[in-house]
């Protein structure tokens, strides 16, 4: 059955989403009610991670002076003041290492908890940051066609400075900032970037 | 209006695929339609990346004695060897930065080209290779949850020797292999690993 969003529209389904979704800039000044924007943390954080370790955080900003702090360290971009929400993604590999018991599988939580940290001690600290940063972009991925799919608009951005980022949020030394997405009601026409062929990107065996 | 694939099911919502998805490892003997496979890959093709550089890259494999070879370095895990069809991801920033007419905007193509090899004339050969790749996640969440929303089972895998899949499908010495990507129609239960709570990965402000 189709499900019905907060806002009584009908959610698309995957494809759709992923056919019309655009990046948006300019939103209307209505607001998303924490509900939505908790459950659809709650759906992205159902993404699949490697041993399931979800090294996925998320900060959601309102307070419309936060935006204007951080939007002085994001490059000054206008959607990150005009979005009613910027969530803000990023992996802390030393969370995640620090609480393996939270997300280790029944029976045989130990064995596996060394071997995950044997795992990881075997990679330099960037390396590890890596893993964790590059596998938050499969829960921003999530995000935007959940977000599409219940009719929000979304930008995400990858030009910030990650240290103002980090220091204006509390963020701990060892967060790796992925992106931030700006989300709300869109308020422009949406124009679609050139993309390649399928044949440009994938080759069949 | 809600769309039918090929198999004459329906699609589901993305937050329905997102609820309901696992990581399957047991699949049918049924093929997937290239036809299918093409258009999975067209609309995680359709992902945003930073000026829409587009940075993944796919081989679809579905022959089965290159599958097996494929299985071999790729931790011998079964489900590379029983899923119809297993697409690895992967990213080449030299593809991109060679190519960058192909996605350049219409109108100022070369001031823009030009700014783009600036940036990545400022990152460190590693530094170009960890943006390609983590972007690159971002559509192998696209690719999850479409194929699921298309009634497909998936099993995303980070465990492989990235040399030997390089070497195995002859990708250039630049490509970096972001993950593999069992696809096919699901032969055993879902089972949903343990998730963390909204509260212990998000913050409201």
């Amino acid at each position: 059955m189709r499900a019905r969003s907060s806002t009584g529209s009908v959610d698309l389904t995957a494809p759709e989403a992923a056919e019309q979704r655009r990046s948006i800039r300019k939103y209307t000044s209505e607001t998303i009610p924490e509900s939505e924007l908790r459950d659809m943390l709650r759906l992205a954080g159902r993404a699949p991670s490697a041993w399931n370790l979800q090294p996925w955080r998320f900060v959601v900003v309102r307070d419309p002076a936060l935006k204007e702090q951080l939007m002085a360290v994001a490059n000054k971009q206008a959607q990150v003041g005009r979005a009613p929400a910027v969530i803000v993604l990023y992996s802390d590999m030393n969370d995640v290492l620090a609480h393996l018991d939270e997300v280790a599988p029944t029976g045989d939580a130990a064995s596996w908890q060394a071997r995950i940290q044997r795992y990881f001690e075997g990679l330099t600290p960037a390396e590890r940051a890596a893993w964790g940063n590059a596998q938050t972009f499969t829960a921003l991925g999530w995000l935007l066609l959940i977000a599409e799919s219940r009719g929000y608009a979304t930008s995400p951005m990858l030009g910030f400075n990650p240290e103002g980022v980090k220091a204006l949020l509390g963020l701990p030394p060892t967060a790796v900032v992925a992106a931030l997405m700006a989300v709300g009601h869109g308020a422009e026409e949406r124009r679609l970037g050139a993309r390649h062929a399928v044949d440009r990107v994938a080759q069949f065996r």
